[in-house]
């Protein structure tokens, strides 16, 4: 029983929104390998077909030519995944202190030039927290101590209706996407309002994330204005990792840790979760959020014989 | 709207086998948290309602008072845990190079007394690599390395047949879990053919792993004629966990990524994906498996109008 295959490369990394690069942006390469794999596997029915998996790999990082850590992922835009990592890391400030990103898939390295150092990189990266994230489930040390000093903005500012959060939930169900045909992995999208400015996947959480924070970063786009959409948990370092890139609004399919539903209330930020369709949960920063409910419905009871 | 809440502690690790400890086993502590929170959250109905999240708390361990590592876990077994993920990091070969693990959740440690110290620590876990896999995503550097050693049992003497496969879904599905209560956790199992021995929940599926190995350790239990139970993906250091505990079949809910695939065939390891009720698909190893296949259903249309 031989199933059509799909595409190589579905869109695992979706520009939605082309924007200028900020001044001095480092000069990046655009790697690219392909995001599945074909194999053959035994169903229930003892059937031996083809199914496409996703791909993963590992992408090592060094920093003027100094190893920092080994990334497994997808692939699927590197460039901007260490771009976002050293954001996310908070080992650098602005992407203008990076020269260039080069990476060779040939070698599985990531190779950053920046234009100064990056100061006591050895020290600032010797922590390490072993997370309940998936994938880039490590933050070094002292993210967890600069939490204490985010803002995100005001709720009168940063707000959300019932009816947005649809809108976004809708886009999301229709994505032709990595997941859908090979499932085993993780997607996130930055939204502004209703609209869908990036979507990524990987095979990691964190790295989806990182490298949409790695494209903000390269445009110079604030997230003060935008919304986060991932299928991973709400764990404390995804809220983190949002509120590290000033996101206020963060919406999952999946649930909730303690960490991040106490880490949210902390810092004011609005998380949803288990939404997809029309459901969703509303665990903190009800401030933001313009309820529409809907009717509440009756339990249908079906009368059988 | 009130729904009744769960008890606070279902049965997050289940020991439904009790052996005799090794010889030499380390003396632990027995701490106890609570591991669900009640939360007030907001519906698409517009009503407010109580539920239960799971706990995630930080245990930051230290061998022989050097920090080594901050685990954040659930923490239904933290002192396996704390053994389990040392076994797994190749930090100890034995259980009884350990003299005591004593966890304090009040300052959130898990102190580890050796007997004798363990060789060039530093240096050992100086290397990182940050994977795709949910929770404890650190592998050290050298465990990689260490695959190609690794020998699971021949296929003639390590088998698994599609009932016993069935057995041991049907069991993970009747169970009483956290996950059922509040979402957002991973749980794994050890099976002995259709006998389940022990089953853990934890926010990061690595705890849940590395609690059942620390178990296992404990009890001097060989993996050759286990099979193992995972909700999370059969990522590369699933894989690779399972491998070094032994365990020749691992059984997930969910997909495999291409490492998890590639290292799984080099290891003759039988994986089983997307498990659930009576469906699965075998993605390597066949040759430990003995198929019962079921009847192919021909395709149900159903007529309307």
């Amino acid at each position: 029983m031989t199933r059509p295959l799909p595409a190589i490369n579905p869109s695992a990394c979706e520009v939605a929104a082309e924007l200028a690069l900020v001044s001095g942006a480092p000069r990046l390469t655009s790697a690219r390998v392909p995001l599945l794999r074909q194999i053959t596997v035994l169903d229930e029915y003892g059937s031996q077909r083809q199914i496409a998996i996703p791909a993963e790999r590992a992408l090592t990082v060094y920093v003027d030519r100094q190893e920092l850590v080994t990334l497994m992922t997808l692939g699927a835009a590197p460039e901007w995944l260490v771009l976002g990592w050293l954001c996310n890391q908070r080992l650098i400030g602005e992407v203008s202190e990076i020269e260039s990103v080069t990476v060779d898939w040939e070698v599985g390295a990531a190779a950053v030039k920046t234009h100064a150092g990056i100061a006591n990189l050895a020290e600032r990266t010797a922590r390490r927290v072993v997370t309940s994230g998936c994938g880039q489930g490590t933050v070094f040390g002292d993210v967890l101590a600069q939490a204490a000093e985010l803002r995100l903005p005001d709720p009168a500012l940063a707000r959300i209706r019932q009816s947005t959060l649809y809108a976004v939930l809708e886009q999301m169900r229709l994505r032709n996407s990595i997941h859908r045909q090979a499932g085993s992995v993780h997607g996130c999208a930055l939204f502004c309002g209703t609209r869908m400015l990036l979507a990524v996947e990987d095979v990691g959480r964190h790295n989806a994330i990182d490298t949409i924070a790695g494209w903000m970063a390269l445009h110079g786009l604030g997230g003060n204005d935008k919304l986060f959409y991932t299928t991973g948990r709400l764990t404390s370092e995804m809220v983190l990792k949002a509120a590290h890139m000033g996101v206020p609004i963060v919406v999952s399919r999946n649930g909730i840790t303690a960490m991040g539903h106490g880490l949210a209330e902390q810092l004011g930020m609005t998380l949803f979760g288990r939404a997809a369709n029309r459901h969703f949960i509303c665990y903190s920063g009800l401030a933001r959020f313009d309820a529409e409910p809907e009717p509440q419905r009756p339990t249908v009871r079906v009368a059988i014989g």
